[in-house]
């Protein structure tokens, strides 16, 4: 979003509403469901995906824990999880808070979300794995949204298996 | 939900969406509150009501945590925790997630949504209990959202304290 | 909220919804966000804020954690925060659960929602919280949403830090 666009403070028809909170169930419903192919749809194709941890945003340093700056790397990032790399085997569960209705830019919206993420080994503990901020843009056209740009903000980088599946 | 009977793609109205939100909330608020009669209350009479593990989803097992296949029998299980078992006191504190509407058939609703419980002794010790995913078939009628289906799919069954409230 | 005021059981909205799901949505974000003096904004002159532990309400004691009754109050504890006492310093995330939707007197609305609050210490550790019920007043005009009341009723209040930040 280039801050020379301009903003447009009107609230979001429920229309849109609906749409929005629905794509941000489904994005968190297919990681869970380890439907990753199907997550990669909700996606435009000029979409950036990004991880940071909070300390690096407020501290306005350039590191990243993930970064696909459009949908061929982030479709790479999930074949490299598919059939590359192993990971430790886990079960996700994200649990997103209230939408957060930002600017408006012609037909993209910035959304923020808090969401709790919980893993569960194969051993069956579960625990809290990442708590954070999801950044959204989220372009809705003809009341169909799809993400143009996810950051997601985590609270703490000390992860060790943060790079596993995406948050 | 029979596979057979014809599925309707529509997306729900803002009246139907705000019902089945309401109804979720209440399911939540009223464990939570320790109100089980009323919770009993939010269910048809032909309902079904299970805590099953998602270990077992995905290997397509049969064994249930819980299984109450009407309304008389859900009630049972609400008056054996009252009054016949005695349980390890505590309290619950569920957050839920964003709804995924599912298929509609007729007017019932299939609805997904994550959550997380907490649970917290009586000393005061709070922590993550579950983590998992309700698959909810609801019915709305007149805009009155009512529980046919529940099904509890917790990300793990290694909790020995599962069976005392419902999930 | 007085008991001998009309009561009006009409559902809300769905502007009303969206105004209180917004105005929960911006409380949550601008405690994790360390907008304090913003958060103040949200609230009415007229406000009340209080944390109280479940036990408690639940055995009618009339212990407060925190309680401010006015505006000035909450703006002071806030500036205490800030420039006089020292606190851990932490990261919040809130987590904020379906709202449930209250009696309505006038145009001030009773809602009810579950939160799960996380907090990630500066070395990198996040962990569960706080979980706990909001009960809100809040009055909608014109579509415009503020706090009257909140009652943060915490599960336990065993957490040594508990008075720094707002939940």
């Amino acid at each position: 979003m280039t801050e020379a666009a301009p903003k447009n403070t009107a609230r979001p028809s429920a229309e849109i509403r609906a749409a929005i909170s629905d794509l941000v169930a489904e994005y968190a419903y297919l990681i869970d469901a380890n439907r990753l192919e199907e997550w990669l749809n909700l996606f435009a194709q000029d979409c950036d995906y990004k991880v940071v941890t909070r300390e690096n945003v407020e501290q306005n340093l350039p590191n990243v824990m993930i970064w696909c700056d459009n949908w061929e790397m982030l479709r790479d990032r999930v074949d490299s999880y598919r059939y590359v790399n192993e990971y430790n085997l886990h079960w996700d569960r994200h649990v997103v808070g209230p939408l957060r209705f930002g600017d408006q830019v012609g037909d993209l919206w910035h959304i923020e979300a808090s969401y709790l993420l919980a893993q569960t080994t194969l051993e069956g503990a579960s625990s809290l794995f990442s708590a954070g901020i999801y950044e959204f843009g989220i372009r809705v056209t003809d009341n169909r949204a799809q993400f143009v740009s996810v950051r997601v903000i985590a609270d703490t980088g000390l992860v060790p298996t943060l790079l596993a599946t995406p948050i």
